[in-house]
């Protein structure tokens, strides 16, 4: 399919309009705050176009008709991965990373089917040169500066030189999008000593050590929130786990805030007291304020984002997107691969 | 060496006075405590004699003298494990463990050098038939119930044989302690499907289906913490980096509602607030409650203490471990592992 032709050289980016527990809304009312946001950047909307219509009038909501991309099919939230992408080729999911390989767009963000558009993003979009495994990165809350988390879940069982890619890559991203020049970078394991690990760390360390990367050695559990360091590297399925543990100790304050607030009229004023002072002290652990996670490694800009993405959290992804086409990532990682691979 | 005779057949429990941050006085503190606290247990202190002495004087303090067991060597907090058990064999950790060995204490505990104890109890007081390697269950916090995390750093590069040992041991420790007949088990991955996991977990879950455990399949990040099982089993890898994940989220927090108050006079009402609030809110969540972890798979009653252990935390290590040895623990582990193996 063609998208108008670019003459202007925006960045075009597209929003998958059904990925995501609030979708279309959400993702629709983001589009619209980042398209207002920005003068560079042409939002796209993918999806099925009578949904997406639908909606905006009903919510009074105005975008331009011809960015809005019409896909016929649609990838469940708990759908199998690689069967989606496999039977469902006119997806919005499947449609996003074509029109990026086929150069018709330059970025894509979906706050649906996470496994489905790691699957589309690797095998439609395909691998920058030098790439093994793609990897999700979470930017993790932090007492100070910036600490991400590579790997998050793209892959289980990293090899060794998966969890050097990460490294390569998540500084690389840092380094570009929060202006840190010498990322620090940390391998997690179960002690800072270079013998402390498993079978894999342990393997990994000594490649890191011969990269130009500023890697400090191993680093802990704890050194994830301490913002010690800015970029921790692990294999997928450890990474997955302290995303979803992590996300989860929030959800448990809520819950116990709320049970609390139920035992009495005096407990309730102290619960309504905290929530606030809680909501302040942690705005700057707004996960909304990253949008989503990059997926780095694979041949365009793509942007996962929480299925419960809020239209503020769309938007930001949005303008993330933006900023990583801006600065060339995809071509970064491309050469700092290859010059490692030297 | 020998103790007194022990005619009333009461449970004698052993404290590594030298085991700890703010050892000897947490430790002999906690000693005095659980002494008061129980006719049925006889406690000692296991260290340098001298040190034991000068500090109960210091503090004035009692305790029985015939009761102060002395060790020559220290091991301390960051010594090499293997090492350290090796070389210094009169140590309190290294003595303690053998004094179990060879009948003369029914239970040790201690929150000296983590490594060092396991090392020590899996070497010097030995494994039981059927189980190939110990484990450390961590008791997190949880919405509703108990949940238990094994393994939580006895091991890492956990066998999926291994996973099924923790699993039986540490129901049977739920069941026991918390009075839990068929505590649910959860293996932790990264999606709830069978299909989903790393090499470990994927070939962990028949074997652990095959067991007459009350097993229920994959559970995520996100269980830890809302209660929906009551063990959960990992490689010990992944559970030592939760651990102290886990550790520092209430560190971040403290740290946070500090800065907070920093910001003024407000700001400072408000944190005092909430600090009272929250520890109101979190009370049923305070370590101290627990006192120590578990250490199962050895033929004794172990309990490893967290550095930072206050009198408290050291006094419910010692009435756990007296728990441990009333519900015949050892012995009940020693069945479970003998008949899943058959």
């Amino acid at each position: 399919m063609s998208l108008p032709e670019n003459n202007n050289k925006k960045c075009r980016i597209a929003v998958d309009a059904m990925g995501g527990d609030f979708a279309p809304l959400n993702q629709i009312k983001g589009a619209i705050e980042a398209q207002s946001a920005s003068d560079f950047i042409e939002v796209y909307l993918i999806g099925k176009s009578d949904i997406i219509k639908n909606c905006l009038k009903e919510n009074n909501l105005t975008f331009s008709e011809n960015r809005i991309i019409h896909a016929e099919e649609v990838i469940a939230m708990d759908e199998t991965p690689t069967q989606a992408i496999r039977t469902k080729k006119n997806s919005s999911i499947v449609l996003g990373n074509k029109l990026i390989k086929e150069n018709s767009l330059d970025a894509f963000v979906s706050a649906g089917n996470t496994g489905a558009m790691m699957a589309s993003a690797t095998l439609d979009l395909g691998r920058i040169p030098g790439c093994g495994r793609p990897t999700i990165g979470s930017i993790m809350p932090s007492e100070k500066g910036i600490t991400t988390l590579f790997d998050v879940g793209a892959s289980v069982d990293s090899k060794p030189a998966h969890i050097v890619e990460y490294a390569i890559m998540g500084s690389i991203y840092v380094k570009e999008i929060f202006n840190i020049p010498e990322p620090k970078v940390g391998l997690l394991s179960v002690g800072e000593e270079d013998s402390k690990g498993n079978e894999v760390t342990i393997a990994a360390l000594p490649l890191l050590r011969k990269t130009n990367l500023n890697f400090v050695g191993n680093v802990e559990g704890r050194d994830i929130l301490n913002g010690s360091v800015n970029v921790i590297v692990c294999d997928g399925f450890t990474g997955n786990i302290i995303l979803k543990f992590g996300e989860s100790v929030l959800t448990l304050l809520k819950n116990l805030v709320r049970s609390y607030a139920e035992k009495g009229f005096v407990n309730k004023l102290k619960a309504l007291l905290i929530k606030s002072t809680l909501k302040e002290i942690l705005k700057g652990f707004d996960y909304q304020e990253h949008g989503g996670v990059p997926l780095l490694g694979v041949k365009g800009v793509c942007i996962i984002g929480h299925g419960s993405s809020t239209p503020k959290a769309m938007k930001n992804m949005i303008l993330r997107a933006f900023d990583m086409h801006n600065k060339n990532l995809i071509k970064k990682i491309e050469n700092s691969l290859k010059e490692y691979s030297l």
